[in-house]
C-alpha cells in the first residue's frame, strides 16, 4: 500500500470567493485521517495572499455589489504555496464557489489544472461543486462522466470545453477514473468520506463519520437533483 | 424586526486547534444569509496572529506527537479582532476541537466569555461540539440544559462547572433561552440552520440548506448519542 510507505500528498486548490465548506468539510475528513496516516497538505493560490472565502476580496478591493452584500462578511485562510511553487500532489481537490464563475481570475487555476489532470503521477482529481467548471475548462476530462452543485448545474454545462463531458444529473458524486467529481457543497464531504473507504475500507470511514457526527449521503443518494428539476 | 433595522453583528470565538467544521460549517450558512441580510462577522483570537486549525500550533511550534500526526497537516486562518479589542456582538459562535483540551491556552477565552453570556446586549450564546466545555468553564450556565459532542461527552461533563449545568446526552442541538449548545461537528450547521429558521422563518432556511445540499438532521434526531452509548 502506497499511501503507508509514503506520505500521502494532497493539494487544495484555492481562489478568492470558493466556499467555506467545500474546503472544510473534505478536509474536516482528512485532518481527522491524518491522525492515523502520513499525509502533507498543500494549500494552493495564484500568490501568497491570504485568500477570502465566500466573498470576492482581490487585492483588498471588494468586487461584491454593496447593496446587495455586506462588506465586511468575510474570512481569510493563508495559503501554503503558489501554483508556480507547487509541490508534487497525490490527490489534488477543486472547491467550488461564486469564485468559480470569475473566469479571467480563475484563468491561472484552469491552466495549472490542465498540466495536472492526466498526469501518471496524480492518482486522484477531485472537484466539488462548482469546482467541476475549472476541471472541465481544461479540456482533459473530454468523454468522462463528472457531476456538479445542482443549482448551477446549467452553467457549469455552459462553460468552454463543458460540452465534452457527460454530465450525471443525479449522484451524490461521480467517479470516472482517478477523477471523482462530487455535487454542491456538502456533498463534497460525502465524496470525501467515500474515498476514504475507497483507500482505507469502510471502518476508517465510519469511525471519521461518527466522530464527525456526519449524516451522510451514499454515492447514489441525491435529493437534490429532484429537488432541482434535474430528474 | 431588530435584525433588518440594523446589521446582526456576528462574533466567533477562535482558538489553536478548534475543528475546521464546527467554524465554517455554521458560517456556510451565515455566508450565504449574509447576502440577503445585513450582518457583519468578528473573528476574535487572544492575539492577531493567523490560527491553526485542527492542530496546536502556537507561536509557530507544534504541540502535538510528532509520532502521531503529520507535522505539516495544518490550515491557518486570519483572526479580525483580538478579544481586548472585541466589537459588541449580538451572537456569539464558540467552536470546539482538541483545542478546547488545553486549559490554560483557552483561559482567556473562557475568562472574555464569562462577561459576555449573560450580558443583556448579548441575544445569542451559541456553542459547537466541545466548545460547550468552554462555557461551562465560564461558570455562567449554571442549571441550564446544554449537550455537547458525543464522543467527547464524558470529558465535557468533567470540566470546572459543568457538575452545574443539566447535559442532554440525546438532542441534535439544545435551546435553553438565548444559549444554543449542539452536538459533536456537523450538528453545529444543523443548528444554525435551525437558528435560521427561528430568525428569519422556514423558507429561508430551505434556501440555504437546498443551495449548500446539506443533508439535515433536526433537533431531536440525534442517531449518534445512541452510536455512542449514551442512552
Amino acid at each position: 500500500m502506497y499511501a503507508i510507505l509514503c506520505p500521502l500528498r494532497i493539494a487544495v486548490l484555492l481562489f478568492p470567493a470558493f466556499t467555506a465548506l467545500d474546503v472544510f468539510g473534505p478536509l474536516g475528513v482528512l485532518n481527522v485521517l491524518a491522525l492515523n496516516h502520513s499525509m502533507t497538505l498543500s494549500l494552493l493560490s495564484t500568490n501568497m495572499n491570504p485568500i477570502s472565502i465566500d466573498r470576492n476580496i482581490i487585492d483588498g478591493v471588494y468586487e461584491g455589489n454593496p447593496d446587495r452584500e455586506s462588506h465586511y462578511f468575510t474570512q481569510y485562510v493563508l495559503p501554503t504555496h503558489t501554483l508556480d511553487d507547487a509541490p508534487e500532489a497525490d490527490v489534488i481537490i477543486v472547491p467550488g464557489g461564486g469564485g468559480t464563475r470569475n473566469i479571467s481570475a480563475t484563468q491561472p487555476h484552469v491552466d495549472w489544472l490542465k498540466t495536472q489532470v492526466n498526469d501518471p503521477a496524480l492518482s486522484y482529481m477531485m472537484t466539488v461543486c462548482t469546482g467541476a467548471s475549472l476541471l472541465a475548462r481544461t479540456g482533459e476530462i473530454a468523454g468522462r462522466n463528472a457531476t456538479t452543485n445542482k443549482a448551477a448545474f446549467n452553467w457549469v454545462k455552459s462553460v468552454e470545453y463543458a460540452d465534452e463531458v457527460n454530465w450525471i444529473p443525479k449522484a451524490r458524486w461521480v467517479v470516472d477514473g482517478h477523477v471523482w467529481t462530487s455535487s454542491g457543497v456538502s456533498a463534497g464531504t460525502d465524496m470525501t468520506l467515500g474515498w476514504v473507504e475507497h483507500m482505507y475500507g469502510k471502518e476508517e470511514k465510519e469511525r471519521i463519520r461518527i466522530g464527525m457526527e456526519w449524516n451522510a449521503l451514499e454515492q447514489e443518494d441525491d435529493p437534490f437533483a429532484e429537488i432541482m428539476g434535474l430528474v
